[in-house]
């Protein structure tokens, strides 16, 4: 017996890029959705196609044959479903309103930043933080709910957090300062990015994104109620390129680590979070001993774009530690397909199940 | 009466920019120019031009037409013609075989690495290092020359430094972290990035740079023969733009600096040492408040490509100190125009003369 | 006595690239500028600049000092200002209905398709169609205005016409097959290209622009009121360059023609039509040998972006005649400056003047 | 019992492609390689992997794990190994020294163009000119060759050719007239095209390309001995793309054609001739009716890089036929994979076989 899962803003970028990873799923079924009025009445097929022919689908990969003949429904519609699990692929605010209605209800598992910096909303990435994922009885408690909201983090998060991961258990972490290279469609269709401005160029500002990087990578490390100790610093630059975030990260640890060790904590970084999981890759996290690697281009589809790629492994003599560039998928491990991730690790911790 | 100058790789790309930045000078003519062997026995501009009609000039604009009717001469026999002053736009190879033969005759400014790291040797960034210059005597002493070796920096290193330099003298500099996102034409025509390589990605790696940026930005804010005290720590990637170097700076400082102050340092920063020379912008060091700036595209041509742009100042909790983002025309102010900039201070210095 | 010209647009990307185009212009003065309701109230140099400190303003190069002071207006006040020309930098709806309205007390002189393709509107390129202009005094007279309406052609249009113009004096033109590789710029910001979208990519169609093309170029290369006898078949897609439009174009022509003659036909192109404008480049069109070149990066800048280049002459068996690349600059020729060149033409003709 | 395949030229991006292409193959298995002499001794793994560490290599995808362990073979040693067949994936120069001497033995299915114009070896496309395969018996023959050299054609020309076959068949092909804009992979990396020159460009020329297109595409539609009786004119171009050849076609045709009628003959073009075979997509050929179609980062990998997409199917007025917009993949159908391809409908005609 499959889970219903509704999609909330499936006509969006990032709601195709769910329902992408929603395909064939094993767990899970889409026998709902919901998108903008003006997709009212109309199947997502019809939704996903203009009048004039040319096709509103932008994701890489396909949908399921079956959810695409789904009726586009408007969320309140889709809140009368009979379902055991939304995904929210929506604006932060449609985010804001719709998502505690939601909550209510049923599991809201969302990549919109809305309500990540709730006290009572755990960042969650399996196999990382996972021992947070009990907040979510305490947010159910004390809001109210059937449900809960569980985002995933902003996309640039998400490659820091699993490459810190193993330096903070091995060494602990003293300071990060990273600058990002970020892929143009983390920003997404709607305000998208001009071709006009990265065009032989790089745009060294995306607003609100360090802040968030910053916050999330604190609170996703550090205890539970307990942002991580250690400071983050990041400057976050958009590069002419399509898909994968860059980062060149510097990490001051709090015990004696180099290129060599970290190499190795990196390497026995265990997937025991994730094992098993639909989505989850052989490896969260892999390292590239090729100078010229990690490379957006050649190494986000690693893992079937579930696979965090480090290279250039050095000492860092300023700050005592390490040094690294770390690329990751954005869309894939960092929205849509890391959601469903989510999603799939939270109903094999029985937080999510098929209503009776 | 002008100073005559020879170009020692005038068909490289390197040459082809020194001979932009000679075009119409009030000071220097070009009277001499050397290419490898299989341009002997050509003018310039047919050196430049291939039997099947394309040019291999790839310069952003033109040589002056006279100097594009001198003969390619070897090395060797450039080294016999009344010259007063060389520029070597040579490879590392090249330029440590011929740059000491000629500097027994005659001043050599240098966009070549093969002597930038020698105890004798100053790399001198004009207004930012001036006292450095004086190390040239010694070179020659020691050396028994009648001229000198005077390279600039490596492309990456000139932008950092000249956004350091008024941070070192109001604040004191305790800590450098720089990431850059350098351009495609840092690396020449001949060994050049290929477009496969760049396309929809980042390369995060250019073999030697990072030990250069760290190496000079010490040596040049330094006291003369003492490198600077403070730790550098780099990492450089490739991105997919023509020309300007863009690098994320992360800066701990001695005494207490915010981003209001570091801004007015900056913009109180003297162009003492470079007002009046011909290639000299009107600022060397220009301060964006547009949060979106410095960007390559938009801010490499900044006084003729003679400008570094700052942007993005913030503070920096981690260092104690600032963050910021510049940007540096690598092929003009890091390449031929710095050189003829230098050699024009050097020439107003009276270090570079006309011979009786 | 300088005309007095008021700006349409003005905050928008085709608005700014008018206003450089008018910096320091012998002939022309901004008086008064109109832009949408947001910027109601504010200084055209305050409605460019976010709240948030960064800039509107995408242009490049500056507009004059004292328009950037100038109050922005509605639509409705610059119909109220004493003005003796305005151009209108507007999106086809708001020509549609602006337009007239000027025209009934002023020239227009438009970037905007709204009024092309009417049988009293003649679509000008001077020096190519120069008779055409005659028209303007039959539109003036049949819509009882003061005034008329002036439109500049598709950028597209521009680089084909100008290349075609020498080859139908010369040797009669029977067809025309084109393929042109666009830039984004020509898309605006505005609804512009993504980035997402030109990426490693190629587009293949941009809404309705094969129309305009074939449209306006019969009809500015046919006698006033016939349009061209010749067919024109155009295939036109956007490919991830910034600024410059290229085009491969096949010519059957009526009396035999070879790469040779071409070439002497297109360096024989008069510019009497033009010759001492202000914005009128030395030569509107210029041959290249280069077998590689013309390049829009490289070949763009031509003539201040006023000179249309042409390369890859070659001989065209298929359709008796020659084929060859254009490039044009869309936002210089293409444009602004385009607008600006026929407005000094139309000044020049006596059909712009200084009211008393 | 597999057929034995070495590859000459393994270590060369071609050769790569061709490995790829080879992996897990259920009738060739890879037992022998070649490379150029600086790989001599060393494991092909070996051989990719440059001393710093950094891979050479830079195919999608890998190469079987035996494969990797055979040592590099000279030429000549490669000669003397027990084959049935091999690819040659090398330069037109060293092809036309060495195919000739594998011929002697052995059949040779190569990328390289040395030996195509020969008039007794036919350029074969399976499904296009099955027919023309009889003519590697006369080559045979009159060569005294155990077996023959069969080179699939110049990657630009695949995508053209399998999109005009079937209108040829249904219409009959008058004219052709040809735009392409391609990708930068089709140069590979040795002398491949730099950054430098496609960073917002597009380079109107490719040594050679046109003349190949026009010759193979008459050599291929023809009859055997009896090149297609329509004239081909082309102007290549180079875009800023990775991977996937772009091409604008103008077709005129014998009989009445439209776009509707174009569209079901090229939707009715059947697969007879490669059906079944292990490299054989689904469709060789597909037509889009979005209009924004095909794009070569969203078309090139259409079955699994083996299907061409044909787009914007219009009635072309000019020539009286039709023009369209087609995509293939250069380095999959149009190199290592198309060589494959053609290798298994080979052996499946009975023209390579394993030796007794």
């Amino acid at each position: 017996m499959t889970i219903r899962a509704g999609v909330l803003g499936a006509t969006g970028l990032a709601g195709q890029q769910v329902l992408v990873a929603l395909a064939h799923h094993p767990w899970f079924t889409v026998t709902a959705v919901a998108a903008s009025e003006r997709s009212a009445g109309r199947s997502l097929a019809d939704a996903l196609r203009e009048p004039s022919g040319n096709s509103r689908w932008f994701a890489d990969g396909e949908a399921d044959g079956a959810a695409r003949e789904l009726p586009c429904l408007t969320a309140g519609e889709l809140l009368e479903q009979p379902l055991d699990l939304v995904f929210s692929a929506v604006s932060r605010d449609v985010a804001q309103s719709w998502e505690p209605r939601f909550a209510e209800r049923l599991p809201v598992v969302s990549t919109a930043s809305a309500y990540r910096y709730e006290p009572d909303v755990p960042i969650l990435v399996p196999g990382v933080n996972d021992a947070h994922a009990e907040a979510l009885y305490d947010q159910r408690r004390r809001r109210g709910w059937r449900g809960f909201i569980a985002p995933i983090p902003n996309c640039t998060t998400t490659g820091l957090v699993i490459s810190l991961k193993p330096l903070q258990d091995a060494f602990g972490v003293r300071t990060v300062m990273m600058t990002s290279m970020q892929a143009v469609s983390g920003a997404g269709r709607s305000g998208g990015v001009l071709a006009l401005d990265v065009i032989d160029n790089v745009v060294p500002h995306i607003p609100g994104e360090e802040e968030k990087v910053e916050r999330e990578t604190r609170k996703i490390l550090g205890a539970w109620g307990e942002p991580a100790p250690f400071p983050v610093s990041c400057t976050c630059t958009r590069v002419n390129v399509h898909d994968g975030h860059t980062e060149a990260v510097f990490v001051g640890t709090e015990r004696a680590c180099d290129a060599r060790s970290a190499q190795a904590a990196m390497e026995n970084f265990s997937l025991d979070g994730v094992r098993g999981l639909p989505s989850a890759p052989e490896r969260l996290l892999s390292v590239s001993t090729d100078p010229f690697r990690p490379q957006p281009r050649r190494d986000r589809d690693a893992g079937q774009g579930m696979t965090v790629t480090v290279g250039r492994l050095r000492d860092e003599p300023v700050l005592n530690g390490v040094k690294y560039v770390v690329v990751s998928h954005n869309t894939k491990l960092g929205a849509g397909k890391g959601a469903v991730l989510l999603a799939e690790w939270l109903a094999r911790e029985g937080m999510i199940e098929r209503a009776p």
